[in-house]
């Protein structure tokens, strides 16, 4: 009989780990709270408690071909960033690809995780679940895929603003916050630098009286129009980028990219400036604040001292009198209410796991959490790596040391440090795991075309659908057509070419008096 | 006595004549038909007929220190580009400073401008008025500044869509679009890419269920934000730059700043490129387009072709169906309603006038058109010139040559041809007349400082107050405190610089090694 696993949530990592568990020959039960897939990507109009909500106008921050499941690029049709209702709608999509729907108990809650009786023999689960009726069961399970994210606590400090009891005006998590109108007219302190906090505060902008942003910390802001106006993470994320990370220091990655970032807008002169470096933390990912900072819509603030009834003092000794409205855009804890505490050693933030996956203290690796991580790059493709490899755990397919050793993250931030993982080289450790690295210098010989686009080319998850297990037909004609995806979308107004010069002479000529003087006439920066 | 001037309109550029007025000893009678100053920056909540009407977020396009007149600068902790209602408050400071409203009647109608029987030997005019109460008036004036501006008369070409009659949704000009809300769920397709097509396509698009941009000519989009967030005008307008400009082929100018520009996105993969080149035409300047381009909520059209009920087809066979609504942002026609057709040469957009202000069939110099220009560049400091070079005219402080002529337009645009201006070139041009255009190499040996920021730094208006007529004390101040006041209202969270390295010699090393080095590392771009 088939080895039976739970998937708790059915959210992107919860879909991917059904796909692994039967692509495995397990057999995957997904239990679902709500009544409907895509967790975080299905957008609520009213907030549910346990349960992510995001803003009606939530953008992916990654690109689609960087962000999809390895053997599903997006239909070529899709937008390069796509709305939430979009994001969901390939969801929908791959589940319905994969025949995954089968698979999921709708609201259905899992209450508890327990170790089996005979856990140390036989590594089995108790599942307490409650379905819609309130009719609780226990099951068991072989392994248990723990897929619920770690955007269901909201953190709101409210302890770390003196004087906050005396402010009477509205307030909410970022989780609470859907639109902007409620807010027209009204001046709004946004709390917070992260992805939603800068979202937020320039959606605000559009239609508050004033909007100012409290940053203790600062953040690197990166436009999703990058070179040429690809997406940023067509160019940023390349093997040969990789390369150049793990052979040259870090800090001088760190500065030249520093560098160049700044020559788009200083982050010193918008009050963006951070303490880390760039890639010591998740940057934000906005196109618009740069220029809301510019018009004087957002304003940036430093962190606030106190709060004096509805006036919010700064440190920086600055005052804004009249706030209407705080908005806390200050995180989100992990919580696995259903799970023991003896899972794991450490709470909260300092979760240790192996490989961002495995509680080392368990006896046999039976449960592992998926998708908790927070990554310089797409989460979905991290978290199909963590299943692909998971599942063969599981089926004993890959077998893990005995003794798993949680290495410190090189990172140093102390708040995140433990989520935040490097993209490629984690992949990559994985996929050695798995069998499924593609092997460059090979290619390069034997598809010189496939190698190269392996190599310089945006580095797309099909790079893992090549060879070894689960490889996919498609994946070489996958990762050769990827430019044709991104720019199928935006070919809706095609100006042809114009007509090579006829004067090849006269074209020499000039080329020699323009590289000779492009610095001078470089100036002209817009 | 005085000798009296008619000011026909109280926006910026009647504000400024009635001061250049001033300034000359003249005495102006300023009629404006609204009840308050600022014409087309007085946001309107219902457009009125023959009056300039805009959108309500409107935010200016020339950065302040730019388009400031050239004797007050905006107060510093003004944002660098802004809403309308701060540039409509930056006119009532002018207004107040130099006590311009008690020249100004108010809800005045200008119903005719003639030539006074005996013009041919005294230039007067009569100028027939309508006040609030209906009461008509006849005035004797010496002369007569035209400040009516020209956007007054919406262009709607719906003779030119075939099929327009079927089509069965809402529509509107630009002029008479106020707020997105209207649009919210609908399927909206804005025609035409100026700067208001491209405001308005931004702002429905997020609140639309799609938002389609049909244009035939295409744009150069500039953004806000340039070289290090800098305001763009105060890096591209510089007199090198202009110098550069005057000795180097337009052709290569256009196509190394055409190539620099399409480095932050490629014109022709984001829809928007254009058959003109990049100096030949006003650009559209806007920060949010190319973003909202490559997320899809933006889609780039050609030109119409027809309309079948509530479907546009477009001249490359691709359909939108279920159109819901229409904005026409098509621009305008200049219209002067109250002076007879004999004192131009050609109706609407040939307008040809000397120097872009004399009808050159008059036989005095008596009446003179302000701020009818479309310039690459501020249009208020630009009025003003014009204003203080048409004054002195009238006083006869400085002399028209006998015959007017009427250069041809250096720019090929068939439409906007006569309008088309270059901007430093222009300015420096009326300055001569007036002998206010600063001596730069007198300025580099007598006051290096200040010479030196007149040739490199940003060409503020307030280098036509360094001497001559019209000298203003602050002026050298202005032009060396431009900075200051750019960053001020960005000064809002100061991050401390880092302490200097102590490991010099490591750094030297560092840096040679990075020099070496950089082109490689440059390949992260953001």
């Amino acid at each position: 009989m088939a080895r039976r696993v739970a998937v708790i949530g059915a959210g992107s990592s919860g879909l991917t780990c059904i796909k692994c568990c039967l692509e495995e020959g397990l057999e995957p039960v997904c239990f679902e709270s709500s009544d409907d897939i895509g967790g975080l990507w299905r957008f609520k109009e009213i907030p549910e408690p346990e349960r992510s909500s995001t803003y009606r106008s939530l953008v992916t921050n990654t690109s689609k071909e960087m962000m999809c499941f390895s053997d599903l690029p997006m239909p070529a049709h899709f937008p390069n960033f796509m709305h939430n209702s979009q994001l969901l709608q390939y969801l929908q999509l791959y589940a319905a690809h994969f025949n995954l729907l089968q698979h999921i108990h709708f609201q259905t809650t899992v209450l508890s995780v327990k170790q089996s009786p005979d856990f140390a023999c036989s590594g089995q689960w108790e599942v307490l679940t409650e379905d819609r009726d309130g009719l609780k069961k226990i099951h068991i399970f072989d392994a248990v895929l723990v897929c619920t994210g770690h955007y269901t606590k909201p953190v709101m400090p409210l302890k770390d603003f003196p004087g906050f009891e005396t402010f009477k005006g509205e307030y909410c998590h970022s989780s609470e916050y859907k639109d902007p109108e409620p807010y027209k007219g009204k001046k709004v302190v946004v709390v917070g630098i992260g992805n939603s906090g800068a979202d937020i505060a320039v959606e605000l902008s559009r239609v508050a009286k004033k909007t100012f942003v409290s940053t203790r910390q600062g953040a690197w802001v990166i436009r999703r129009t990058s070179h040429k106006g690809c997406p940023f993470d067509i160019t940023a994320f390349t093997r040969l980028l990789d390369l150049q990370g793990l052979l040259l220091p870090r800090r001088l990655i760190n500065w030249v990219s520093e560098r160049e970032l700044n020559q788009k807008y200083d982050h010193r002169l918008y009050g963006l400036m951070p303490k880390h470096r760039l890639f010591d933390q998740i940057p934000v990912i906005n196109d618009d604040l740069p220029a809301c900072i510019l018009l004087g819509v957002v304003v940036m603030k430093p962190h606030i001292q106190e709060f004096q009834g509805s006036t919010v003092a700064f440190v920086n000794g600055t005052k804004e009198e009249q706030i209407d409205a705080v908005v806390f855009c200050t995180g989100y804890n992990c919580s696995f209410p259903f799970l023991t505490a003896s899972v794991f050693t450490g709470p909260g933030h300092n979760l240790n796991l192996y490989k961002h996956i495995f509680p080392p203290s368990l006896e046999h690796p039976t449960l592992a959490i998926i998708g908790l991580i927070e990554p310089w790059g797409p989460i979905m493709p991290m978290a199909e790596m963590q299943a692909r490899w998971a599942t063969q755990v599981i089926t004993g397919m890959s077998v893990l040391p005995p003794s798993l050793s949680c290495l410190p993250s090189r990172f140093p931030s102390p708040k995140h440090g433990n989520l935040l993982v490097e993209y490629i080289p984690y992949m990559d450790e994985l996929a050695n795991e798995l069998g499924v690295r593609p092997n460059i210098l090979r290619l390069l010989l034997t598809d010189p075309r496939l190698g190269f686009w392996v190599l310089f080319g945006p580095f797309t998850p099909c790079q893992y659908r090549l060879r070894g297990p689960g490889k996919w037909a498609g994946a070489r004609n996958a990762i050769l057509t990827v430019w044709d995806r991104v720019s199928q979308p935006m070919m809706t107004r095609v100006v042809p070419e114009p007509r090579p010069s006829r004067l090849p002479k006269l074209l020499v000529l000039s080329i020699l008096l323009v590289a000779a003087i492009y610095p001078v006439l470089k100036l002209y920066t817009f």
